[in-house]
């Protein structure tokens, strides 16, 4: 079985969208799947009676406070111990659940995992992991922003800890893992890229393609991308606007009764970045995953797949592993 | 009368898509417009016969040697002075031509700019100033790439270029510039970027309207967007590979009789990146405008057009002029 703790307090749309998501989760989901409701026990209780009879796997937890989105995320974790992301990440500390997923405060998650949970050794920081859809597979890029200024040993951690994610979540048997610059010739780029690249190429852990480019993301030119956190925040906050520019127009430019055929639907769902929920922090002995303060029922649901995948195929043990083969920083 | 050289040598498609993109300019585009094509004349007078009777306006300069896209930039214009770009720059700087044009190799075309047209007062390398198209009206992102590692007093460059280029060549009356980063608070961002926002904030060149997310490039937040030439290339390259996906996926849902609607063919020719023609080299005294290797012949006339407004309006004198204020390096 795995149990999966819930924020229902984070994002936009809490707690209505992590309720319904936790829902459509156990329903849809593998059997065994069990979902803790992290939050404030009646306004949970409430919204689980109106839908009708709780489905077995879904548990509520009590968590009073809420972070705000705009908190200092270390003051704030030390002030409100009884806080979704507190309380949630002592259920995954104390073993009670394999995972923990919130779309609140990135900060506050991120401070609080290191701090309950503990970083593997040679890391410093945690890395955020994102995937991104493409026409085919998706692709893993890393940082999205935890880390700015990173040095060339840091680059070089994002690649060892996106191969073993991009093996143990995304399914990739021998994960090739690219160096995002601006040109493909080697020599090419800022000092840090530079000098990550010798550091890449002689790191046995993953197969290394070299340099790729912004253009070679959506060409799924290799399964994981390494990057600043400061070019992979950019590239993926425009990813996004991209998807919603596009749908809207789209649906100007074609008529009400073609907008509506499946195969425009299905157009529609692809530009809908949601779909592809979480992100892990990588780097922590644990699986927290955070999602975007705009998540809908389905971003969590598929948050929740990605956490159920990340701890059933052990991604924090396995990371620990390969971190224990050398320091990375 | 505004007279445009024209690198006939120059990309992936050349000499036909230059010659094909000068024979629609000088017939689309404002009367009195003169194209010079520089590059092997018996082909290129071979291509203007084979297109018919070759109108007034289109004027050819032979140039028999090609800088190819792998040779070492400042060793290729050294030794080939008979090269497209070696004696389209001569033009422009003898003052037989008001701007260059050239999809041929952009480094050779950077560095001849600054060896024979020079630099204006307190710049150090010219920068790429990229038009991206938007739901709504263009935006403009620098540097796309001639710069990395950039301080903190080159960011503040690139807006004082941005803005007057917003004004000259956009449109914008009172152009608007935001600092890329990965948050909209101040004091976000890598080194560079924290300290550059004071200096942007206290610049009076410009409205500076704070820190934009990658998210808010499409959303036309700003005219001008600010960056490291790391970023704006990543970002740029993968918005190319995302105008390309998209119109890939949308082929394969629509139907055949659908996909030819007038509508929808709107639509793909919005996400043709290649209808925004080139990027002007921006501190440099002259209008250089360096396309996509990939050009086509509407991008090479769009190009074209682009390098009529600059000239017309008086760019790099008012470059020069904003530059006079005080020193921006």
């Amino acid at each position: 079985m795995i149990r999966i703790a819930l924020d229902a307090s984070g994002g936009d749309q809490a707690p209505e969208a992590p309720v319904s998501g936790a829902l459509q989760a156990v329903q849809e989901l593998s059997s065994g799947l069990e979902v803790t409701l992290v939050g404030r026990r009646a306004e949970i209780e409430a919204l689980l009676q109106s839908h009708g009879s709780t489905p077995e796997g879904i548990k509520v937890v009590d968590a009073p406070e809420t972070i705000g989105m705009a908190e200092q995320p270390l003051r704030a974790i030390r002030k409100k111990q009884q806080s979704s992301v507190v309380v949630g990440l002592g259920l995954h500390k104390r073993g009670e659940a394999d995972a923990f997923v919130s779309a609140g405060n990135t900060g506050a998650v991120m401070a609080a995992s290191t701090l309950l949970l503990g970083l593997h050794k040679g890391i410093e920081r945690p890395a955020i992991g994102t995937v991104l859809p493409t026409g085919g597979d998706p692709v893993l890029v890393l940082d999205a922003g935890a880390n700015v200024d990173c040095s060339p040993r840091e680059l070089l951690g994002f690649a060892r800890l996106g191969a073993v994610y991009a093996r143990d979540v995304l399914g990739r048997a021998e994960p090739t893992v690219g160096l995002l610059n601006i040109g493909q010739e080697d020599g090419k780029g800022n000092a840090a890229v530079r000098e990550a690249h010798g550091l890449l190429r002689a790191c046995g852990s993953f197969r290394f393609v070299g340099n790729v480019e912004g253009g070679d993301i959506l060409r799924e030119k290799c399964d994981v991308f390494v990057c600043d956190g400061f070019v992979g925040n950019v590239v993926l906050k425009f990813y996004e606007s991209v998807g919603r520019m596009f749908a809207g127009l789209l649906q100007q430019e074609l008529d009400g009764e073609m907008a509506q055929r499946e195969s425009v639907a299905r157009l529609f769902r692809f530009l809908d970045y949601s779909s592809y929920g979480g992100a892990p922090l990588l780097g922590v002995r644990g699986v927290p995953v955070v999602c975007h303060g705009r998540s809908s029922a389905r971003a969590f649901k598929n948050a929740i797949r990605l956490a159920v995948q990340a701890a059933t195929n052990h991604l924090s043990q396995d990371i620990g592993a390969e971190l224990a083969h050398g320091a990375v920083a």
